[in-house]
């Protein structure tokens, strides 16, 4: 397989990017910049040098989360009449982002502390972030079990405390005389952490807090094992629920019978690419074909290229044999293509060989055409010669 | 999709806790107050200001404790005459949690000092941990594999201790003297801890320090991989018996085939809701319905609200084409839902059609039904004006 | 479910010790004086009080590797003529624990560095421990990608020092004033160790610093992810061929179709008890069926208790409705049981109804005897009275 | 299972390596070496001492990695005359590898430090590692949850800098008086590293620290899930086309039906052995059988040895019953192995039985072919006599 032009490469790495909208990148920029005049801010030197424009920079910044907010407020207002946004999650962001550092500054409170109100600001990620949800439904569906391993982690934790202050009270006074000392050190070493500010000195002391850090590294294990398990059963879900959706836009598929669509949809996966990227390049490896959901793109054959718009397919002849790449595709418009990797579309055909059929007759059909195109513009030189 | 108020997500997140009930949450609620104590007293400051008090406090939790266990013994031993309570595991706890601090005062030891006893009664949230039995479970069924980790964990605990001994010990005495404080260092650097009180200096002993680093994550790797591994199955398993049992409970299971019963179990998670909790609201967009297990909901449709009892279902039609809720369903007593998925329904019906054809009949009798009834209600309204 | 008595739970919990077998026992416990020995004998402290003692004990251990070793090699010798037992792996490890200390002392070297090579007889644990041919085939199957990791590990690693390197050099010489020092920073936060003896101080440096810990931690899931991945297809697959070769011991199985056989394969867990140990307590609920696949149980029904050899099974009535269990069945002899899961059960039938008949009619079968026995017994009663 | 000869276990540790091929080995060895002189010359004492062969080396490693990447870019050239080398991925490495030293020097740099640039020889490393498109992958499919993470991770850091910055400021003006400070106490602690120069030192900023540690715990955990799903699903991806690619060189497949085609190559392990080694040792338990996708062995059978070239299938005894292996089996040339594992064997029959039969068939017929040769061995020997 040949590697991809740095070019492609970073077209492909900064899609997600660009992908995230104007408005949205737009905001990062600005958090990014609230954030930093915030962090600067505390600095004495900084607040010196810069006191000014770092205040000014924060002002701007409140002022545009203030509109902001004001305009999303509004507009959910208008779709949604029966419910006051400040209630919804998003409302509360808002309001968090903007109300507390006039509040404090009018209690009187120092400028630089109440700018330090402006770290939730940091809360507008939850916005971007479209994943959030998915993690929440994890923590939440796995609640019981990561229950018992805090409760686990509770016991160790108080257990080696009280154990450590017994032995090494005498020796440490500082580091071990009181349970809340001994609870400090009990909870930086059973997260691994391991600061190195309260270490036990006797041998007994030693041996439990190597026993101490094996259970920790065993809870871990555990918290880990759990979260894994819950974030691919959700994962397997919500990718289903997106492809589905995005399946019913392509006629092809609505030819197959319904077990076959409910398995192909466990397949396929999703790609947003935005306009004039190319996804196929020709001359390269090709394992697998696409399905356009919505938007359009254009392959490069000769004499004209032809364009494809939602609902078609290409790069089919990747998966019938022929795996070097004859053309290049690339996308007109921002679009959202169904991937079908040469894997699944193999173990696919052997329960459901109709599918390769039609692929297969697509694929002849549309190269005749391109054959005839190619004879056509042939003799139409030939008549203009 | 709409994001949820913020007003359900509070009652969303505090559901587990309300499921508690409250003689379980009075009982968390003593234990925190009693470690919470039991930690104060062993501050010196804390002892000689407020010392009656937390004294007061400790012995008021240990009287709980006391008739707590009584309680729980007489009415395990009505229930069960061929066994005693104390040689149970509960049992244990309970008296753990009673017996030892008031013998130890008996013994002459000093208050303080005693009452770290009290840190047993930590032991006591096992009780309100559900999960601890498939914890535990997954141990003992991975056991072979996690010793064989813990084995290797061992040999590269001795081999990396006494390499470095030898390389160090002549210009770290103190640090890499005896095998001891090197094991020490071996453990707290395997586990990824590193506190830093014994840190290598030579070149030789920066290069083992970084090879055994390196195997502690290899290690540490491995054994979450197990546990990964042993809790996705435990948790399968453990899921299918309990959603089986609710299954038998909803009449609409019963009418399919067995494999399709089986089938369905998988895919089916639970959910317990508190009583007057909004399960739908009107407006969302849907992607699961709902099957009553045990309890009660409120449809609230015009003109009035129809309650659907155990067995019956409800938020089918977001799986037949119309996303959006179209009407709020609340529960009017604590119920047990069975939650079906759009992407695990889709499944389903690909291999079973008799599935959707039942819903659907359903729902369209449903909505005949109301339509009727908003027919009645305008004809009534139209005879009584 | 009732909770276990605290004495089932201690046989269960030692049950996999005991069944590691005296011989086997004996060896970890010669293992462990050995060790903790070879660890006292480098403190000065007790070489001057114990000394003499310590030599007895380190020269009695090696007395019995000696020996043990000789008699494996010899049986080895015996059964497999053609190879030498000191060229495979256990041979080799025989060997490095009598070897090198004896060498090293008649090579001048003082005894307590000398009996340091005793570290190596932690080797042992290799033989114990049946899981390490398992963990190092999951090591060599996915090489492949655990080798790119710490590839990546090494780039971050090099790239990461020589930028700090440039950042810190002049402010802290003695930290990051050489490529090693700077490279020992790097591998002490790329592990997430964090010895705390290398601190960047500059901005800069933290910001560096920042990113370095964060890809430390994606280095470490990638590596947890692959490990977990591949320690899963390697449990499955071994489980499988152990459980084949039991299950062709019990006759019922042979009774069912080929790919009930294999499906059944697949969810069959292994449980090796010891003698005389409660299976089956009455009372209790049960949620699993037992087949024997070598061994003999007692099931302590009256008038007469009945005794099950291989190939039998018990407790099926847990699956067919039943859960209640109605008798103790405690294990004669050491004795390897096939456990089927309620979960699995259901799966199963659905596919394979001839299961369940065949189960449910040997539980009548069973049932009508007992009946008998007990009509006999009263019969013969009513006749001595 | 007897265990393996030594021998054989490092013929089978060192395969891989060997594997690489000479010219990949000798770049790993020159790499080495490159980056070793690179760390010694920033030491003083080395660059005194040995300054001049240090310069020799690192200009030689230099020359080799130029001349490397002149020819790698003339072939390229050659083989795809439409786009420039300098422009992909490998041809910035390898620019990135000569280019930057000189330049440096040129511009006056002292030595030392322009030989830091060396440090990016390291990136050759993404040359040798086939597995690195793949780790890639897994990044860019699981971006929007790894995104989600990092958002949290986010979010935590700021938050609990924000609130550690009010509560420690006074106590520990250096450590927590400014929010960068505070911030690197935030990273150090989420990341569980440690490095224990800053650590907070009230009772509420105890607390806060705990709170702060387990969430990056939790944070590490859901990060390491999302890892381990990726990587599983796109390592049973690429597994499958690679071996797909093989299972068409193989006749004995072409006979099944596609859907058990496309079973078998979910089954198939590919294993890499180089020539002259054994696979097969006479008299060890096997539990797989051998397809030869590519290359050629010797089966030692008497009395003659049978070679076996691509196509061919050997071991398939362990599978139908007979488990002690009958012969030595050696690679010829380099040989491309495809493994079927008795558990996926025999699940395979249950669906296949068509499978079992052919298998069983050539069994047969190669051990009364095996018979016919020793009876003509020996009546040739009885007739020579």
């Amino acid at each position: 397989m040949k590697p991809p032009t740095a070019l492609t490469t970073v077209v492909y790495y900064t899609g997600p990017l660009r992908r995230l909208g104007a408005s949205s990148l737009g905001r990062l920029v600005v958090l990014a910049i609230g954030l930093t005049a915030m962090t600067a801010i505390t600095v004495p030197d900084m607040q010196k040098s810069a006191g000014v424009w770092l205040s000014a920079c924060l002002w701007s910044c409140l002022a545009f989360f203030a509109v902001e907010g004001y305009v999303r407020a509004r507009s959910v207002a208008r779709a949604d009449r029966d419910r006051s946004y400040l209630l919804t999650a998003p409302g509360i962001v808002d309001a968090l982002a903007v109300v507390p550092v006039p509040i404090a500054l009018i209690c009187g409170i120092a400028p630089p502390t109440a700018w330090l109100f402006a770290s939730l600001w940091i809360l507008k990620l939850t916005r971007s972030s479209p994943g959030f949800a998915q993690l929440g439904r994890v923590f939440i569906l796995e609640a019981k079990p990561l229950a018992s391993v805090l409760a686990l982690f509770l016991i160790i934790l108080f257990l080696a405390s009280a154990a450590m202050h017994v032995l090494e009270r005498d020796l440490q006074p500082g580091a071990f005389g009181t349970m809340p000392a001994s609870l400090w050190w009990a909870v930086v070493t059973l997260t691994t952490t391991g600061y190195g500010d309260e270490v036990p000195h006797t041998h007994l002391g030693h041996i439990l807090g190597a026993v101490v850090m094996i259970c920790g590294i065993a809870t871990f294990g555990l918290w880990t094992g759990i979260l894994a398990t819950g974030f691919a059963a959700e994962s397997r879900r919500r990718n289903f629920i997106q492809t589905w959706d995005l399946v019913s836009k392509v006629p092809f598929f609505q030819t197959l019978d319904p077990s076959a669509i409910a398995e192909i949809t466990h397949m396929l996966r999703r790609l947003e690419v935005p306009a004039h990227t190319a996804v196929i390049r020709r001359g390269r490896v090709g394992d697998c074909m696409y399905f356009i959901a919505d938007g359009e793109v254009q392959v490069e054959v000769k004499p004209a290229p032809v364009r494809l718009g939602s609902g078609s397919f290409f790069g089919e002849l990747a998966l019938l044999g022929d795996n070097v790449r004859t053309a290049n595709v690339v996308t007109i418009v921002p679009s959202t293509l169904l991937i079908l990797d040469l894997a699944d579309f193999r173990t696919l055909t052997a329960h459901h060989s109709e599918l390769a059929r039609i692929i297969d007759a697509e694929g002849k059909r549309r190269m005749s055409e391109n054959q005839r195109a190619r004879e056509l513009l042939l003799e139409s030189g030939a008549a203009s010669s």
